[in-house]
């Protein structure tokens, strides 16, 4: 017999299919939300509902962002001729914690992966490309994961911007193989950041 | 410098406010939920805000339900001489997957605890009493937890229930001591209601 109403057990089947999230925690969870006052649910309703609706891209980095620009691109304290390039928003946000790096982004949103059908043209690197033929950048610092499609993107970057004669560097490899670098510890990404090393230019 | 976008800061507040979701998790979510097709936000969104709509007491057992009766409590196929007394839904829903139980419940929701502010009167133990009046019961098999506020609720009942002249039983001790017995797995809890031992009545 299911003792679970409907619109709970479709609650759970959604919560269940987060990342991360199984079966047990997303129960948990819905049982949480129908124990508290019907406000607190419906806020986080809200919120949810309302994310893509006020978050777009940023047209300079590609970061989300409720702004265009966004704050970061927008701030005239940052360093506009250094771009970052990240695979995502979470590394970015991990970066920005090291409290290190002053220049400005670029998102790639995805690193390449053929068995997962993300070829070069998926990520966004004709806009960076633009970027640097638009403006004067003085350097172009990547920063994708120490994984093998991390690893995959930063030769495809660094074959592409060979042609634009900017200076590229890689963050030093105080990173440990393997890790995504959205959980590296801030000390360790810091630390990567001023030991970041020229590539040697082929073009 | 804050890269995260107020809407997006303000969901991953939310989502770091459930119960056992820390703030790494709660970022890797709402990510996630902005990487993915607004659609599948707005359904979940509107999930989470449905809720309370839908879903209300039933008015015999306490269970969560979108009717009232809930359909055990409606089920004829139900012992309803037979009431297991359960601290919540989360027990209820642990119970019924051993496939062992075939009476109803009784839903307290709580579990005595002076120290969070709990006390007899926030436990629905005059719902059950009622219960017991109106109509003809056979058995109250007490299914609290085996933890201190689960022990100190069975005692409560027990002395509370031994006027009724009603016959009163609590899970055997198959279940590990200290365990919440909706962790407990479908074997141990089916031993445990098999092998039920009558409470000796004091009234």
């Amino acid at each position: 017999m299911d003792v679970v109403p409907h619109s709970l057990a479709v609650l759970i089947d959604k919560l269940g299919r987060l990342p991360g999230i199984g079966r047990k925690t997303a129960t948990r969870l819905a049982l949480h939300l129908l124990r508290r006052p019907p406000e607190e649910s419906r806020a986080l309703a809200a919120s949810i509902a309302g994310l893509h609706g006020s978050i777009r891209l940023c047209s300079r980095c590609l970061a989300f962002s409720e702004e265009d620009p966004c704050a970061l691109c927008a701030d005239p304290r940052r360093d506009h001729r250094q771009i970052c390039v990240v695979e995502g928003v979470a590394d970015m946000m991990a970066i920005e914690k090291s409290g290190v790096y002053r220049g400005v982004y670029h998102l790639l949103h995805g690193a390449l992966s053929p068995m997962d059908g993300v070829g070069p043209d998926d990520l966004h690197i004709r806009e960076l490309l633009a970027r640097i033929r638009a403006q004067e950048i003085r350097e172009v610092l990547i920063a994708t994961s120490s994984t093998v499609p991390g690893e995959a993107t930063a030769a495809l970057l660094m074959e592409r911007l060979a042609a634009t004669g900017t200076r590229v560097s890689r963050l030093a490899f105080g990173i440990p193989m393997g890790m995504d670098i959205q959980y590296a510890d801030e000390m360790t990404l810091a630390r990567a950041i001023e030991a970041r090393r020229p590539v040697r230019q082929e073009g």
